[in-house]
């Protein structure tokens, strides 16, 4: 397992994963219906950076990193992860994090936040906790979740 | 006092506020050094709407609303705000907050969030008390103050 920085060729491979994650609607804060277009200028070149996770070949995942705030808040960064849901279960996420925590440090950002973690996303939550990420705020039915409807949203922060 | 739509025109009465406050770093997530130009993008251009407050002529304050999330997080709006500081304890703070909630209303959103309100803005921090928001997050450090260094960033809510 490889993480290597993303390139633009590396969009039709990251699509999939990320169409079938934000069609869901169950996890992230973009417009359910974004078009491929749409997610390779969310993806692929607003983020400072954007990363793979690539195994014989294959994409199988990929985070974004990115200054969170603007001026006042510019030292702390927001990351965003993927895994295909076919390589599920096998860490992806959790080395993906880590590798982003060590680049944040690299890039001289001295902490990390999610702004908008669905409360209902408990594996993500558990993961999050296990990696250090305190749960500092909670978004009242923030969130409208296709099946639950209403529920809270998290803001998830680790001193890097 | 009147409220109403910013224009493009409005801009060259809108800078000199927009600027005063961005620049000092104590208060927006903006670059201290933003131009005019960036400032007329991210102030008139990227929000939803810009209104300004009038008197005599004269712009007094201004604010903003946009969406805070997109997809799941669309029911949500954010708002800026901003009093020109002759025109300071008049209560224009209050009277655009009132606008921008019943706007948002109007608009169709649920709740309205801040995300980045500096601890040390004490005056803010009561004022959107009063005004019905909930401290519903606490960033540790995220706010780095020209004079206090890194200070706590509130995250409040309000639902409408």
């Amino acid at each position: 397992m490889n993480i290597r920085p993303a390139t633009a060729q590396d969009w039709d491979a990251i699509w999939p994963i990320f169409q079938t994650i934000v069609s869901a609607g169950e996890t992230y804060a973009y417009e359910p219906t974004t078009s491929k277009e749409q997610g390779y200028r969310l993806w692929l070149e607003l983020p400072r950076q954007t990363f793979v996770v690539e195994e014989a070949g294959e994409i199988l995942g990929t985070y974004y990193i990115k200054t969170n705030q603007a001026g006042p808040g510019s030292h702390v960064c927001n990351c965003g992860y993927m895994v295909a849901p076919a390589a599920r279960g096998r860490g992806l996420a959790t080395a993906m994090c880590e590798h982003s925590q060590q680049l944040a440090k690299t890039l001289g950002y001295l902490a990390m936040q999610f702004n908008f973690v669905a409360a209902s996303n408990e594996g993500a939550v558990r993961l999050w906790n296990q990696l250090g990420f305190a749960t500092v705020g909670r978004l009242p039915k923030a969130f409208n979740h296709p099946a639950l409807g209403y529920v809270d949203a998290l803001v998830m922060y680790k001193t890097l």
